[in-house]
């Protein structure tokens, strides 16, 4: 198809497609003439990938450029092939800290290594992932605040967000081929979080109404 | 104790804590002389609050002081109280349209109503929390792009989000009275939403090493 039309099919003004063009996030098309390139499914996905990441995620174009390329490299096993991508993607939106202070930081690390070695997750490594140093920073604000965060209840929420990796995975498989799972594990991973958060608050006023409701 | 006391034990600056008590989101302390004020073990727990809603969950002033004037409203019922205050806490981040369109929007709402509705979720209606409408807003993302999103895999996330809304209301209920409770239900409702999300990070890989790894 042309470029008008991958416009019309995405729903992506051509201005923005040229855009991406240029910046590398979506590969050329074919030449079939000096002025003129035909467009593909495989553009019309990932159009649809770069969205994902850039309109809806908020991602500057540099890291989408930087998962994209991990997406694109056929070269790995498919393990390694979406941990590079995942990985890749910034991790949740890190807490602030204010004062940000040793010794909160040494208790956080110990819990989250001790919490990890009791679930029996040895895929992930400090210094690895951004999905690590954010959970070190969050237990460590809940640390220094003082709020309760033991282990126990710690693996409890690790129970509920090993059930939702479960459904993205499967989610992930549901795609045809090794490169659209790829695609779609990053896309879901970002497009889910909003899903993932908004349920939780909206169970809280269930489980809330189910103790200290009325009965009403 | 003085605020220079209250300063030294929470760790948080006296001009920090002078502004706090100028924009009404920490009681004024008792007067004890014209040029003194007295602070109690409530202004450290109110202190640590508005440091878990400002500093840490990057909340704006004006937001704070809504969400802490329902937290001190005792003459509330304990649901209704706490849902109020974690009501009027922000939403999480909603993803952004790019090209909102009221087709998908109108699916993502009948995809969601009749989510709740198999759910057995009778405390949410549309309109009445952020929650609510970011859910919307992110399964419209999903529709519009055309990546997978059906009610029995959104009913997998949200048994997953029902176990960590059980594990906040119990960490909830080891609080001392009812107005603690409100405060620690609004506090982990924020420090908690980085945890969640780093640890569904992880558990992805740790799944993804069960379904693809090598065995290694």
């Amino acid at each position: 198809m042309r470029l008008s039309e991958l416009s019309a099919r995405s729903g992506v003004p051509t201005a923005t497609i040229k855009f991406y063009l240029r910046e590398k996030l979506l590969p050329p098309g074919e030449r079939v003439s000096a002025t003129q390139a035909a467009y593909g499914q495989e553009h019309l996905r990932r159009l649809r990938l770069v969205r994902a990441l850039i309109q809806v995620g908020r991602m500057p174009v540099a890291t989408a450029r930087e998962v994209l390329a991990a997406v694109d490299d056929e070269g790995m096993d498919q393990h390694t092939r979406l941990g590079v991508a995942t990985w890749a993607l910034p991790g949740p939106a890190p807490l602030r800290g204010g004062e940000r202070d040793e010794e909160s930081h040494e208790a956080a690390r110990r819990d989250v290594a001790a919490l990890l070695d009791r679930l029996g997750w040895h895929e992930c490594e400090p210094g690895t992932t951004p999905a690590y140093d954010t959970l070190v920073e969050a237990v460590a604000a809940l640390v220094r605040l003082g709020y309760p965060c033991d282990i126990p209840h710690l693996a409890r929420y690790a129970h509920a967000a090993a059930e939702a990796a479960e459904t993205d995975l499967d989610l992930l498989e549901s795609q045809e081929n090794a490169t659209e799972q790829v695609e779609a594990g990053v896309a879901l991973t970002v497009l889910y979080e909003p899903v993932l958060l908004s349920l939780r608050r909206l169970a809280q006023a269930e489980e809330s109404a189910r103790r200290f409701g009325s009965g009403s």
